[in-house]
């Protein structure tokens, strides 16, 4: 498997950090790296039209496999022109490969060689899920990017377990690669698991780089290891993955775990946070800690972020996001979702020009500063 | 009390019927009638933003005194700067009373002479609302059109039961129309009772309009009589009322209950109906009658409506509305509801054109054919 055709393209790198600015091309198009995709659980971006998440500046979005297997069901996507038709989203979308929610199911499913074994959350059926299968899907959902199917390494696990199941990450990720269609225009990225392990997580990269994947992602952190190991861990093995590759780190995470990941070369992530939190009424600022129900906001005239451009800031108070959150409004989740969102793609916009000017050092260290203001 | 200079101007008049075109003036800019005014309970148009909302064509929409006095206070709300400003709706704005919320509360109110006394449905605490108080609260949110505190009769009632709640619905209206300011700049508007009693209608009417309102409106219909009961009671009604004024018939109703009471000279409208329909899935269309969560649209590629011009038919098929909905997506909610509401706000276009070019009859029996299709 050859890569695509200038899937990957470096534009800059930060002088004193491993950060660099890429442009990942697709079949719908194009994506500025670093880059934050929004979640789309459910071929939905929760409480947003596509039309909003694209004016807010995503340019690609994450679905799951797993949902979309299960409902409504890959064959129908592909019946109705795929996953971009579907859920009229023109951009770039990568989809997961299904296996971090199958892992997330805990007692309700087994792994075997073959593949996973599980029972829906929705209507208890049973199903199996090989690596061969999250290719079929993927390629009938018509993502640009796929993933290879993985076993995620649970949080603790010793070095024969992580090294057990990195095996069998490997040989399904040697499955996956041979399911693909020779002629596809999707991308594959290989995962690159090995728990809390160096040793393992550099075999894991040598293994994974060897299947000249497209791209690179780091899978099994932020599974409920301590923060510092986890930052050990990416710092440790994003080096190590093949420069040319965009590297992705799955599932993260906070504005810090993002601006830290970046400085060890990271380019693409995503993570339910801002979208969650704005359901939960938990909004990101760099000046202060919104927690939008609290009554301190009941009289609150001001925007909910002075420094923000988005839609929810420009047009309303704090008082009536409160007095929205309060009354159980479907309003509120739209707005708040609004924002977050926004909030991300401001903070990736900011990491891209402090790369492309060579500043990203000064950048992260003054971010950091402020966002520890905020959070104590 | 003289009326508002200009707050109601007749464009048209339909040659074979007793509809006609207006024009209201309110502080917050000018509004075409017939029309259909979405309800804004708390203080928005459920699930849309208020963008969305106006460019969906609504002029004016509603909001509910009894809602926003219990939460967030019109005292909070008038302390941020007023209604509009706090929810970012530029446009006019009609607040009801509160007259029948409290009405709805059924064992949880008692009516004295002096005013309503009651339990909030939130958390039970004890509330009066007076008709001064009513207006008070109006005053104090800062709607372009305030609605008389009055009492809706029940069905069925007595003669006498009607007679009676009839004659405190005008000592309210007299004191509310004392309360109001001078120099408001607000309209107030007066409500005919009179139950399902032509005669207690007919009293109503003359006592209304000897109060020299700016405008009239018909309550104490569609609690719970048969259709026809009430087509009757709108027919013969609203011909008594002063020509010179607004017609407002409250809480109406069914695309076809309004086509048929414009034909009567009703010139306002508002309905829950568009958008709560719309968060059960159940959307309007002149060809079908669309209960979105059914199997039959699984497949359906096809815009839900293929006459609507709104976001939602323009850009998603119907099996992707029925994704949503069956999997509990919020943007089924808005896709639905903006679809509903435009709905209703090309009917009110239409109704308006077939009456500026004298063919209303014409609009109404084609219109009234065409959707006993639909529900056949
Ligand atoms: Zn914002
Ligand atoms: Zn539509």
């Amino acid at each position: 498997m050859a890569p695509l055709n200038q899937h990957f393209r470096i534009l800059n790198t930060d002088p004193e950090s491993a950060a660099r600015c890429g442009l990942l091309s697709t079949p719908h198009g194009q994506v500025l790296t670093p880059a934050f995709m929004p979640v789309g659980t459910q071929g939905t971006v929760k409480s947003l039209t596509p039309d909003t998440v694209k004016a807010l500046g995503a340019e690609m979005i994450l679905c799951n496999t797993y949902h979309l297997y299960l409902r409504p069901g890959h064959q129908l996507i592909a019946s109705l022109g795929g996953l971009h038709s579907f859920m009229n989203w023109g951009g770039p979308i990568l989809t997961d490969s299904g296996g971090f929610q199958v892992y997330s199911l805990g007692k309700l499913r087994k792994i075997t060689p073959e593949g996973a074994i599980f029972q829906s959350h929705i209507d208890g059926s049973r199903h199996r899920l090989t690596p061969e299968l999250a290719i079929e899907i993927q390629e009938a959902l018509g993502s640009d990017i796929m993933m290879c199917l993985d076993e995620c390494t649970p949080y603790p696990a010793t070095f024969s377990e992580a090294e057990a199941s990195l095996s069998l990450t490997l040989s399904w990720a040697e499955r996956s690669r041979k399911a693909r269609a020779d002629s596809s225009p999707q991308a594959l990225y290989g995962i690159v698991q090995g728990g809390m392990y160096p040793d393992l997580r550099k075999r894991a990269v040598e293994a994974i780089a060897a299947m000249n994947f497209d791209g690179c992602a780091l899978g099994g952190v932020s599974v409920g290891e301590p923060k510092a190991l986890m930052e050990q861990i990416v710092a440790e093995t994003t080096p190590l993955l093949p420069a040319d590759r965009p590297h992705y780190l799955m599932g993260v995470g906070t504005p810090e775990d993002i601006v830290k990941a970046v400085d060890c070369g990271i380019d693409l992530f995503d993570c339910v946070m801002p979208t969650r939190c704005a359901r939960h009424g938990l909004l990101f600022t760099n000046t202060e800690k919104v927690v939008i129900k609290n009554a301190r906001y009941r009289k609150d005239n001001g925007p909910l972020d002075s420094e923000c451009d988005c839609y929810t800031c420009r047009n309303f108070s704090r008082a009536y996001l409160r007095h929205l959150y309060v009354a159980g409004e479907i309003l509120a989740m739209t707005l708040n979702t609004l924002h977050n969102i926004r909030y991300y793609m401001r903070l990736m916009e900011q990491i891209r020009d402090a790369i492309g000017c060579g500043q990203y050092a000064a950048f992260k260290s003054r971010f950091l500063k402020d966002r520890q203001r905020v959070e104590t």
